[in-house]
């Protein structure tokens, strides 16, 4: 099979499941037990918090595990305007967020929160200038995504950490869910708050992620009980979640330094090859964009349709999200784009990991030109 | 070394994480996904649904799983609260909860709910009475755990049910978690709404759990985003964790019916040895007592220390439940039942699984005498 769906979910590492089991079988101790046994678990999550803090530049005392980009993004959207509701109830996004952001904001705006969503431009990216004229007194919260999860766009999250710095009551969330091992991302460069990424989007396992909270911001917990993870995440700690997400967060790392190159040739192969097959249109920009995600249209045909053609010759990609496809929503992000709902409706999202390969590339090429061919013929 | 701390956490079984890993490798794709590979792992998340549904007695549709116990308990009670907020704002608890349902319950305090935490007697044990007198005309939610953490007390949850039966605008709660395996319950028979088990206590993997929603009840989400769960607990399925939870719920669940007896006599035999040790007083209650919880105090000694002096023994034992052991809270549900600071200080939790043998208690149960012999002496 080929698998051109990897930011919906990725194939675990070996190493990564190899870890889990490791730790699941050897050191299966509860890390708050007061005993030795505990104490190794204990150590093993200490262990695997400040590798991760390590590899994403910030200190161990600022991550904090969750159970995946969802969690994540709840946590840092809700525990941000609960704790900080006495300081002002305004929130500012865009609108081309994942639905965990979107719907944590909806949710919101239940309990009295006052959103703005700044709307992108026809390539999918915010300008910083929107967000600056969205600020007011009572903004406690701008959350931005990194990396769109349906045509790549990538934002200027720099930019917009330069100009929240001088607004000292606004925190800063950024979904990082997509960006990461892809993207580069310097949180302390980028003046980021909270910064949430999750295992099974770079070939770890799902069920675990991360939440990076900045030492000194202030965030209520979702998740009451116990006073794990610093009383910000309650119940018992998935140690070998948490270090089979270390392992995989090292090893994309790793990946991302030593083969973003050959990633970036086959994109770029990707997108010529696709630009050449006729009755296709790109819809990720040519600036600003992810090396794995690849979304293009094929006006006239369905892309659900489509999926399915190509699933008959085991290639595996996708309409928009995972969690959209299913519910047969046309991706938000290319309506917020100015892209006219016929063409949204035909998009497909090809999604790269580093194991990929260029004959893959061509192989998929050759495959989508020829079900065009086919279903085109059908539709005559 | 001896593992007497299952309370705490279990080892999983191999099996259990066998299934995990072939998942993880072999049916990695995002169950959301349009193409069959992702059909492939929903069909494989609606096998482990329709299966902890029949091993439970109730309908698939009635299965909702989560990363835990704390999450379920959350998920359940202000799920329950906030979508019930305008049928009142009364909930009733005990005084001798899980954190996870404490602190819940707590939270919900500061968004203007009305809490009655009923006390427990000496055995640890709640009397209907006392529930019903608590009942309001704007409760909307009982919460009781089934079998108490600290002392393994069973509470009287089906005549509860039959209580509440008669309430229906009260939703029933039951946090399962410790008697799941162990002390059977009939989720229909006792008039439940809700019901949380974790998988790491019965030898799943961490991070895995699931919530019983009866048919029909409405509870709000914890988690918003892409809908998953049928929108109550979005998030991408851990599909691994929930084919490993349904196989480890399939195992503890036969093991139950054919091992019970063995473990009624292994804990016979424990309490017997160990009220024949002089200086130490049971604190479990004999009946309506679960088999795996033995609590019992050694008046004069700190707990920590016997604890500690027990695992250079490689015995590896708790003061109270795991969560609360590091902050050296003294037992909650000790003085709930009204025992004396010092004797609650003093206390030590023997928690068993059916793997443990005869041979390790009468093992454990001459350490005990003997590191009481010994701190004794140190301490004259
Ligand atoms: C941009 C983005 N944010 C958040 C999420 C949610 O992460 P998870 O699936 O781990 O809950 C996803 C993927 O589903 C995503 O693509
Ligand atoms: C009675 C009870 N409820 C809830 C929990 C929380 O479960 P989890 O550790 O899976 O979050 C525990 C154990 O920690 C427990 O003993």
């Amino acid at each position: 099979m080929i698998y051109f769906d990897n930011s919906a979910t990725t194939k675990p590492f070996p190493e990564v499941l190899d870890s889990f089991v490791k730790v699941s079988t050897e050191y299966f101790g509860n890390p708050s037990s007061l005993h030795n046994f505990g104490g190794l678990a204990e150590k093993l999550l200490s262990q695997a918090r400040a590798q991760a803090a390590k590899f994403l530049n910030v200190q161990s005392n600022e991550i904090y595990f969750t159970s995946g980009g969802t969690e994540g993004n709840n946590l840092a959207i809700k525990g941000t305007a609960f704790a900080n509701k006495k300081l002002g109830r305004h929130l500012i996004t865009t609108n081309i967020e994942h639905p965990s952001v979107r719907e944590s904001i909806k949710q919101l705006e239940g309990f009295g929160f006052d959103v703005t969503e700044v709307p992108v431009d026809s390539n999918g990216r915010i300008n910083v200038t929107t967000i600056e004229n969205a600020i007011r007194e009572d903004t406690i919260l701008v959350s931005v995504m990194h990396v769109n999860n349906e045509v790549g766009t990538i934002q200027p999250i720099k930019e917009i950490g330069q100009l929240l710095k001088h607004y000292p009551k606004i925190k800063f969330h950024v979904d990082h869910v997509q960006g990461i091992g892809k993207v580069a991302l310097n949180i302390n460069d980028c003046h980021i708050d909270l910064c949430s990424i999750s295992a099974h989007k770079f070939h770890g396992v799902k069920g675990t992620g991360l939440l990076f909270v900045r030492d000194g911001v202030k965030i209520n917990p979702l998740l009451n009980g116990g006073g794990q993870e610093k009383n910000l995440r309650s119940g018992t700690e998935n140690v070998a979640g948490a270090v089979s997400l270390a392992k995989a967060l090292r090893m994309i790392l790793e990946k991302q330094q030593q083969e973003l190159g050959q990633l970036n040739l086959i994109s770029k192969r990707l997108r010529d090859g696709l630009s050449q097959i006729e009755g296709t249109v790109v819809n990720t920009p040519e600036k600003h964009a992810a090396p794995h995600i690849l979304n293009f249209s094929i006006p006239h045909l369905k892309s659900e349709v489509f999926v399915h053609s190509l699933e008959e010759k085991e290639i595996f990609v996708s309409t928009t999200s995972a969690c959209s496809s299913k519910q047969k929503t046309t991706s938000s992000t290319l309506l917020a784009m100015g892209i006219q709902e016929e063409r949204a409706g035909s998009a497909i999202r090809l999604s790269l990991s580093y194991s990929n390969t260029m004959d893959e590339v061509n192989t998929v090429l050759s495959a989508i030109k020829e079900t065009i061919e086919e279903l085109r013929k059908v539709m005559k």
